[in-house]
């Protein structure tokens, strides 16, 4: 039994579309999951969510690790029910926000010591252990704890980043098969690969955990400063790579060209933070463009958020509400444009999939990006 | 033609039913009105206000006049198209929050001199003003502009502002009378009994307005640090001096206690920021209590929010979660709580017109309160 199964391979291009198949419904790909770092998408119902066509969405395991915490997990059984999602739920590992964080005290073969950005408290980290509060989580689908560089990374670090980001995904992947779940319902593992821009180590590491047998695999350390076009280039060496019938995420990407490109470069799944933290500072995504609501142009305008989108934000709350709500600082102001931003989001990622079916992807996001660069407005 | 009709009148209190017919829709009363201040019930989405029951809402003329400004809400046909929300609107006239501004300038008879709380800059608002500016918002209940005078204020002061009040009733009756609403729904105006706690200036100013046969009357001037037993006095005396055909609104008030003893005295119409500032700052009102949601003894808690309440936000969420979503300061915390109080307040008010019908309001509200202020749990 494998989670992905390819549904219509796109001839001109190496997009697809697929299902994930969880023991929380089944997922359609290429998707896009919103981050829902603490338990909560910021400012939207898990309702909501599902209204807006989410299926799947993402939890940060550094986060929940230090709030609520893995007790509390375990007494609600599992994330879903604490959040009251009845959708899938992905889980980062925690190595990106580790490597984040600024005190981050040692790494060592073994793991890594880090302090909580909350009480400054002392934590370490392993594969193993990382593995076990995904466990408590129950997240349907797991991560492998890898280590995190930065951009720029030379190549003599990434070779010992890969050597030890493959160790690492074979010591998670050994507790991921040590124990049953401790819930009612699978949890898969996806390995992630580094190696920077480096094509021989990203060669070296992909190949190395494909040998593992991963359920999916994952495209890591990018959108981490690099030119757009090595990020695309490292893409695309990877989904060719990873066997076909494997899914492949792009880890923290990205924008909406960024998701097409990608898309076109066979790659099935994505999260970002880009739609739901730009909503919270006034940044509209919308068949018209991006735009900034705080502007003094929306003052009084009565057109729709987003006259080319269906769903119930975009089209019942005009641009001039939502301006007079940033303005006066208003919560609610908060939540529509958050609404708004994941519609767009889910527009996207569904047209996508339909015009991959229709093998007429590669035109359609062309035209996409010819007109979203040019003047912000696309069809839909 | 009428707003009001009493539908059952209890045999053993004062308390009754009634219906407010507005063009917006029919309101069952008694009635609680959520606050709407600036175009918006705080973290609440419109459609989720008509969810949980709520028929008409308040809003602020003060703050809707400084934003949006009445050009933009004409320029939407008012305030309900601006804000999307289709049920009623009552609007206060601004000079509650005007005589409690630290910059107000200075009274005349002619109107009253403030600076806006956001740029500093000067306005002028007079009965006449006030009126205008409750007809560009477009709101289906009307008030007239009182002064507002703190507690305690002297007998003699008192007779001053008593017979200002009436004056400028009368100016907002003529001003009201004198043109057609903007837009295609009725509008009424109801007028607001001042004179603190003196009994003969109370009635003095009742009985003027009342010979100006307004549609509704508000008891205004209470709840602003007088002792509870003085406010149910100065309620109980003006519930005999309203005829019993008007609807009869006790601004600003209250508690659930409140409510209820005002119920019990004739009151047919409530609002107050209690339920939905109280939430913001992690207060909830449940059928178990009063509580706050970031004390540590609800951590983990897997109990609903409030098992003994019908609704959504009560049922499907549990105090852990909550608990956990006002810790990790998440915006969603703010949208439950606020869904929570006005879940509570709305039982609370459709329990008291059930138990009108049934001619048990009297007994039941003895039980609540005994049962509230003793162990905070009530009965559903």
């Amino acid at each position: 039994m494998e989670i992905f199964r390819v549904q219509h391979q796109a001839q001109d291009t190496k997009a697809r579309t697929g299902i994930l198949t969880t023991d929380h419904g089944a997922v359609e790909t290429p998707v896009f999951m919103p981050v829902g770092t603490q338990g909560t998408v910021k400012a939207v119902e898990p309702r909501q969510l599902h209204e807006l066509g989410y299926r799947i969405i993402l939890g940060n395991t550094y986060h929940l690790y230090l709030r609520p915490g893995e007790q509390v997990l375990r007494t609600f059984g599992g994330l879903h029910r604490f959040m009251q999602w009845n959708g899938a739920i992905l889980t980062d590992s925690g190595g990106f926000q580790i490597f984040s964080l600024q005190d981050l005290r040692s790494v060592s073969e073994d793991g890594v010591e880090f302090r909580s950005h909350i009480d400054g408290s002392k934590h370490f980290f392993t594969p193993e252990k990382v593995i076990d509060i995904q466990r408590s989580i129950g997240s349907d689908i797991m991560m492998v704890l890898d280590e995190c560089p930065p951009y720029p990374t030379s190549y003599r670090e990434m070779q010992r980043v890969v050597d030890r980001t493959i160790r690492w995904a074979e010591r998670c992947r050994k507790q991921w098969q040590s124990k049953p779940p401790l819930y009612e319902w699978r949890q898969w593992l996806f390995a992630i690969g580094q190696g920077g821009v480096y094509r021989d180590l990203r060669q070296r590491c992909l190949e190395a955990l494909i040998a593992m047998d991963f359920p999916g695999y994952a495209i890591g350390g990018l959108a981490v400063g690099e030119p757009i076009e090595q990020m695309l280039e490292v893409v695309d060496w990877s989904t060719d790579w990873i066997p076909v019938a494997k899914p492949r995420y792009l880890m923290g990407v990205g924008t909406p060209v960024d998701i097409l490109e990608a898309i076109d470069r066979g790659v099935d799944m994505f999260d970002c933070v880009l739609p739901t933290r730009n909503a919270r500072n006034g940044q509209l995504f919308t068949t018209r463009g991006k735009l900034n609501i705080r502007n003094a142009k929306f003052r009084g305008s009565r057109e729709p958020i987003d006259p080319g989108l269906p769903y119930y934000v975009s089209q019942e709350f005009t641009l001039g509400y939502l301006h007079h709500l940033f303005r006066a600082k208003e919560i609610l102001g908060l939540q529509l444009a958050t609404l708004q931003n994941l519609a767009f989001y889910q527009w996207l990622v569904q047209t996508a999939r339909q015009k991959i079916r229709q093998n007429g992807f590669r035109q359609w996001k062309e035209s996409f990006i010819q007109q979203w660069t040019a003047t912000g407005r696309v069809a839909t």
